[in-house]
């Protein structure tokens, strides 16, 4: 039985899952792919470090090792970051190598790019790991559902802002403490900002918006708002308009152009996202034939992010077997046009605190007329000092029409604070 | 550019659906697979029907016109039912061509033989439209999820009692005015058998736990029972207790075998499952790797499963082009053994009717306990005419001594009536 040599780039969390899940399903994999799949060498910064369950001749700190290494047939890259993945990805291609990346920031950016020299080389590049972990949804994408005209993709693609979201939502805890929460339990880095200012999210939905509309969206596309100013006030009055508030990275296909945006949003409690909680993930794809699609599951962790990685090293395996390599490339072969923000249109979720005298809602309800801002549902809520709360609820605006009212609404002496704007799904 | 030919083995909803897919999404597939797709022939029954929008020289009532035409590289059998499409698949194998079936009655119980020459003539043999119509979950198991020892697979396969259980729930219904419901809006069919008594969640959770498994389970392994006994009571006391009712179709690879069934089942309200309602379908599958992940969307209709069936001929397509067409075949490398459905072990949930005075319930604990059942929950409810409903979950059980427990019940002259025998998941 032929043997097919790996090198693995990285040996963190992602790297150690995907070497022990190879080692134990190498025996399954010899009956999925009829071949043997042997990691050859293993690149990491530090060769003096011990590693349990690995043996030090696979270690190695030179990525030459790898890179140059004729019989490697498969590089995997797990380090994440721009630089080297990036480098060391396009020597692998360049020299014939298939690749597997788990890497979300690099696909993001420089993935038009790669898939090109995947194309040109003959290769095979996958990244099924890096959008929402261990959840399959580029195969169901590319093949499952390539009869579709997809109009919509969007989901919960980041387990930490869903955590503290779920926190807030069922504790009534605030950012700060669901977050500080969040870190003590391993969800939450150090410095959350990649997770909690939705930069992370909006990775994943332009990798995901360019396979599902077959048109390239980078991460610059993305219009991107995190979760930090969300309070558990503007949770409990979400509830009470039936809705629950999540982050989703969400793209639309329309006629006038890709819209593509990470936001926090306020989204029907009856709808199948608003139901995955705690750090699952969930992708939800509408398609002109298949209708409503959604693949759920955990987007991120040792094993679940190791499943897709494997799942591509089999995939590339059986390619290698049947002398396939590159047989599905980058599928991005239209050219759309990106929608700019302000030419969005949503509905919007409006907190503020106001006068308590009448007159105010008048001329709340004036800023929005003249800016075309049409009101769906209001309610007033009295409050201490001689202040009145009023949340708003409007219908689909323009995102641009809407900022204008909330300028002009700030510079009224009768509003004494704007607490949230949240947009709202459907 | 290559142009492949497809002959289309059926012209129903599924048949229709296929044919106008594939010739709105004509385009978008030569940039997909690089190749035109073409209908080249319809088989149907009548040739003398006019169909809008379908050539008359496309269409025949000769199987030959596909079968033998040495230019048609892949048939699509869309008709159904056991034969005569067993043996036009059969044929068209045999003479190399690929074939795409939506068709699950044959594919559990004759899917591996017809696997095994798909291998042998080197052909493609995709049904992705078999399980669960439009959902994405053959090439996910098969790919995405290769790197997985997969333990469990259970879903909602079924639209129409899905949709009969839902309204149930909802709107308090009997079963009997739900299904009458479900007819008229065309979910179920004039004789509902198949769907209400489970045999088409049977044909699908065979396919699925073979693929799961990787170790065929046919339609016969399964220990099917329906859903006519289920009322509305059942759903009543289900819910009083956390629980929804939902027909599931489940899988379960033990040590000591693979446990395969079809039953209704009390699933707590919190699992991703429980609030799949309608027609929607969902698949749950846990793996050691990825842990759990659920697909869901619509089971049934002429363009989610076109969805599937298009989905297949693409990827055919591309096969063609890279000349590898057979390259993921039967991955039932396996040979494990189906357990017994009296060595199965479950919760159950029993619901009676007995003699409203002392010493019943003692006597009822007996039986259970002399039979090495134990009770985790009772709920007595006093009711009209002496008599007293029990309401009784068991912790786990084998289904051989829960049903020793049941016969003698039952002829105790204390007993009654026992109304409803219900499985609880987990």
């Amino acid at each position: 039985m032929e043997s097919i040599k790996i090198g693995l780039l990285g040996l963190g969390t992602v790297g150690t899952g995907v070497y022990r899940l190879l080692e134990k399903q190498a025996e399954e994999i010899k009956h999925k792919a009829g071949v043997n799949t042997v990691i050859d060498k293993v690149l990491v910064r530090n060769i003096s470090k011990t590693r349990e369950g690995i043996p030090t001749e696979v270690i190695t700190d030179n990525p030459n090792d790898i890179l140059n290494a004729p019989d490697i047939r498969i590089v995997v890259e797990v380090m994440g970051g721009m630089e080297p993945a990036y480098e060391y990805i396009k020597s692998a291609l360049m020299s014939g190598k298939n690749v597997v990346t788990a890497n979300k920031d690099l696909m993001a950016v420089k993935g038009g790019e790669l898939m090109e020299l995947a194309a040109q080389n003959g290769c095979d590049l996958l990244f099924e790991a890096a959008v929402a972990g261990g959840i399959p949804i580029i195969r169901p994408l590319k093949q499952c559902l390539a009869g579709n005209n997809i109009t919509e993709i969007m989901g919960i693609v980041n387990g930490t802002t869903n955590f503290i979201l779920t926190k807030m939502t069922n504790d009534g805890m605030e950012f700060e403490d669901a977050l500080k929460m969040a870190q003590e339990l391993g969800y939450a880095e150090a410095d959350p900002t990649a997770d909690v200012e939705g930069l992370d999210a909006g990775r994943k939905i332009a990798i995901m918006a360019s396979i599902a509309f077959n048109s390239r969206v980078t991460f610059d596309d993305v219009d991107i708002e995190g979760i930090t100013k969300i309070t558990a006030k503007d949770i409990c009055y979400a509830k009470e308009m039936g809705c629950d508030i999540k982050l989703l990275g969400i793209a639309a296909n329309t006629d006038d152009g890709i819209e593509v945006s990470v936001h926090p949003m306020l989204i029907p409690s009856t709808h199948p996202l608003a139901s995955v909680n705690d750090v699952f993930n969930a992708v939800f794809v509408h398609g002109d034939a298949v209708d409503d699609a959604m693949f759920m599951g955990r987007g991120a962790g040792m094993y679940p992010t190791a499943s897709a990685v494997v799942g591509d090293i089999i995939d590339i395996s059986r390619n290698i077997v049947f002398n396939c390599c590159g047989r599905i490339g980058c599928t991005c072969y239209k050219q759309l046009k990106i929608k700019k923000p302000e030419d969005c249109v949503s509905k919007y979720f409006l907190r503020m605190q106001v006068e308590d005298r009448a007159g105010v809602l008048a001329g709340v309800a004036g800023v929005f007329g003249s800016n075309n801002v049409s009101i769906s549902r209001l309610i007033q809520k009295a409050s201490d000092d001689n202040t009145a709360e009023i949340v708003v609820i409007t219908d689909e605006v323009r995102a641009g029409n809407f900022k204008d009212s909330i300028a002009i609404l700030n510079g009224m002496s009768m509003i004494k604070k704007i607490s949230s704007v949240i947009r709202v799904y459907g």
